[in-house]
């Protein structure tokens, strides 16, 4: 029942077990997607993020864990991403129905650092039966190198038990400038680190057409980046020449069509999906049923 | 001799171990109001976060560690909690005639930093023979993401041996201004993050009717926040819909009819109960149980 | 051959384990105050707080290690106090002749930081067959969390192995004024701190009668502190209504006189006796021997 | 097979184990100048340090892992040095066919500190199959005591397995200033500390003629040390007296003459060979295995 | 073949196991001074500390580490004293011709706090058959605290496997002023401490007559300090009344009879004799074997 472009991709990770492959394969065989090679993630770490009020008083329904399980299911989506609290209180309901993704560190809007306080573990993950853990990283921040070594000893531990490892790389702090964040020299590189430390799915911000550091401009001058598929070709192409799997974020909640769109470059850009949250679980139910449902089809190359 | 309602409750921990359900059970059929799913509990952490004579010279009987337990089992309440040496003298004394909170991590008046010190551990909770342990984080302070790690990895350790675990959620410190701390949206930030790193009770304070934070006003606004009740309703909200137990502190010693009105307002919103100390241990012998018989009254919706 | 008092002090360590006990009960027992409740220690540490010349120059004798146990034993006293060096160079030739107590944590003339170096461990503790372990905190300092944090795995850990924990609680440094390290309200509060983090004996320093915390007074007010044994009294109080052993220390060389009134103070208060170092080593043997064996017939009520 | 010369080498490592002077051995007889003592290796960490773009635009190829194993095969190289994820994702492909080097801790563009991040272990290395780790310490660093710390276990844990380690010693940071980074008596320094702390395998840059420490002046005054060769000769003398391998890297990308003249240098002053790696797969295929060839040629003194 | 004085220094190390006083026997006994109860110890940190050119340019032959054994052997010396590496490249070829002491912790000049790495651990010294490690500290520093737990540790593992513990004790950074390093209270200070934290052989820096403590002035006024050999006498009273080895360093190159007067001070002082590596390995070896050979006899009281 596997296709050829999920085991091309498996392949393309030489070197790990097989148990992380066959997490991988899960997330890549879920749902509507499922054979495909592509992926739509529903996450919800916004209620750690930025508090509930803000996340979900505007779909108050989702002020209850199950609503999550239940929308990624219905919406035949490849895998749920949530912080610790989220999962516990879903895990045993809804085992084994959709993969899920223990995000093991979160930021607040009380931290005064650039920076995140672990809140998973390995352990965690694997009672709760996750697929994978997902961590963030801050490049540019004062305290990335730590950031870094977290999530290189995190990952092992993962691996060694076969989870994988998705990466969310967003650059941030340090002599970083609030407008570099989505620079598209800064966004390829926060990937390229994300690869090379060992994150199995790559997860970044969809670039501008911006180039923030000096030094890195006489490698962009000559090319049109204003296509936003181009760019994200370039993310692929910094993520081993496409051997890792990118995923793509919404960013905050916006208008349908944009969102559409957005799918289309990264389809066509070769990317591996979309990760999107607040897009959705802050709309009512139905609307972000038939909203995923067209983004299957972009994916599928069908709109 | 269960209840449907502990039952309900205890339905909610879907992923929790039978060792930790085991705790809270305990913990939610003792003393007069078992079996109702509302809880008083006792804590005596005065001492060492205020010194020894703010805390017992107004009623010096309370210098004695055993005063307090015998108060709580003489009251019927769920449960006692307080700082290692307290339980320490007199764990022997009373085993087994009352449910006990070990108090892991406390401040004190000399503290620089909004942080707490460890002072007690797991292994010391199982061997005083301890139902939870009980944690502070302050939501704001420098030191959040430093707190929130200690004590995931403190829960953790607790519900592998069975111990459920407690958290007091106050918002203090770091960017957040002392106007804020009472906050609504701060408070229902505090209980959300309480719950989402693991808390199986959750200890907040009483808020107020004001909105702190700039990006959650618009959330609020339209909504009329002046009934206690309804800002109790949208803590309880904030925990997992009503899946987590959440108590709320009576703060300082006040007057007897502001404490009633308390109770009311926390058991119209849904809320789960009181942590009372100061209220009671610092009121003679003989008012306070009358006050708590009272309370227990409220609780029942007698009164 | 045991006494009532030395029993009914024992109970009140209801949780400690018989190991310990046995260790309390070894230093009660000995010398000339065995079986009477109260008790003198000799500490030496002024070797590393203050230098060598500082200490012993004025009576050259006591560079030498045997010296100091030699002096212990010859007073009848209840147990000898030092850091590990000076426990080393005489634990074999006195082995079994007086109960020691290992300083595990010491300060030098050199700290920049109100702090203190761990100079010993809990294996050491054991391998030189002490009956305690003696640790410093400073209430008030930038790092008294971190202080108590580390007392309170090594007293667990000596617990453990059936060895005591002696707590010496200074306040000192921080937002605390050098004026307010000896108010009474201050002290009280220190020797609270030991209690409720686990001291079996608590080390304090005689308190003035004056009041340093602002909203600690209202509690202090009305009542005449001017009896330096009814300020003893209340930091017995604060030691959980007497439940712990509270010690008293000498601080510098004085006067005889001085010496014996605040031995007659500490007996007449209700406290347990004295650690006097500096008053003794550093006056001539004899004379030394003299005063302590006035100090023994105080504490026996005979002066 | 093996040469004299190899063993004369391996015989300065006389108390390392059979483990780490196998794995030596291996990297000395691989490729065109197996058994002559000399070494080329591959050095492929510029997409962590400086980001995808910088390092791979001018040649898209390489932004593929394979491609870098494919040319230090096909050049006949020594090794192959790369971070984590690049080596993941070739390991299992070219297992075997060339000794590779797991850069364990690397710097990025985003670091504030003159620091770097840990992002592979021995584990790796073992798991990976490589025959050394790399390690980076700044002399010169406010860091550099925690670096030579890190370096420190790390080499005893990789010794352990038999796993040889090899030290990049670049002087940066703290009271150096950036003029001082080149110069004899610094190169020389740090090629010094690397031995001390136990590199298998040294690797620093091409010392400039400058002397920075007013205290190392009057040792190197009277002697002319313009020619590039007398500078490699000082500091393969400051390695042990030629004791330890020393390997020089290129530096930036510069033109091909100035690369063999450097080679000759390197090879003229009794240096063990170059570690280069922008100078190559920052040119086209072609031209990089022509310049390889060449380079090798030098080393075999036909040049 | 033992003599009286070394029994009667074994004996000082009364808590002691046989593998530590074994370890001390063999440096006491080893070379031309063996049972004399006096020691020669050549030490070789310089290239880590200084650079290797300011080190040994002035004498070419020692960049060898094999250098540094052959003088000590064939000056007939009690132990050789180096940093990991030099000891490494040496310590097969010369296995148990001369007692070693692995330096573990180093500065160097590039440190920017007054504090060192660790550049060896116990397991090394294992490795390497020492019979002792060597371990500044830094009395004044901010750092004290700290190395004081290091070396606390690090002499407990080393005692546990048998092995002695050399502290070498060097007043610096802090609140002392530089002009205070080398005062005689400080230095008696300094090797109180060492002897205090436990250890076997204290090696200090030959005081002068300057007090530099206000407080340890009246301790020291109305003696006359002038002589050398008074001020000596004061530091071995300071180490538990000569109960404890000490050993004095030589300082800077300097002529060779200020060199022999320091050795007669020390004699006449009851030190136990010099660690002296500039003042020979920076001569030209006949030099410096004749000017050992000189020391010898100084300490055998012949000159």
């Amino acid at each position: 029942m596997t296709t050829k472009v999920v085991q091309k991709i498996l392949s393309n990770y030489e070197t790990d077990n097989a148990g992380v492959k066959a997490n991988l394969y899960r997330m890549l065989m879920q749902g509507k997607l499922g054979g495909t090679g592509k992926m739509i993630i529903l996450p919800v770490d916004q209620g750690l993020e930025h508090g509930p009020a803000r996340s979900f008083s505007v779909n108050p329904d989702a002020y209850d864990p199950h609503y999550h399980y239940q929308l990624a299911i219905d919406a035949g989506l490849n895998a749920y991403a949530a912080p610790l609290g989220m999962l516990e209180a879903g895990a045993d309901k809804f085992a084994g129905q959709i993969p899920t993704i223990l995000k093991v560190n979160s930021s607040n809007s009380w931290g005064t650092a650039a920076n995140q306080a672990l809140t998973g573990s390995v352990d965690d993950a694997l009672r709760l039966g996750c697929s994978a853990i997902g961590f963030t990283i801050y490049p540019g921040s004062d305290d990335v190198f730590e950031m870094i070594e977290e999530i290189k000893e995190l990952r092992n531990e993962a691996a060694s038990v076969g989870i994988a490892t998705v990466i969310w790389s967003y650059p941030r702090g340090g002599k970083l400038p609030k407008s570099g964040e989505l620079a598209l020299d800064v966004g390829a590189y926060a990937a390229h680190i994300a690869a090379l430390i060992g994150a199995h799915i790559i997860k970044v911000k969809l670039p501008s057409a911006h180039i923030e550091q000096a030094e890195a401009k006489p490698c962009y001058e000559g090319t049109d980046w204003s296509a936003q598929s181009d760019r994200v070709k370039h993310v692929v192409q910094s993520c081993f020449a496409g051997r890792r799997l990118v995923v793509f974020s919404g960013g905050a909640a916006k208008g349908a069509d944009a969102v559409y769109q957005d799918a289309r470059d990264i389809r066509d850009g070769g990317g591996n999906g979309s990760i999107i949250g607040r897009n959705t679980f802050q709309r009512p139910r139905d609307e972000a049923l038939a909203m995923l449902a067209k983004l299957v089809n972009i994916y599928k190359g069908k709109e």
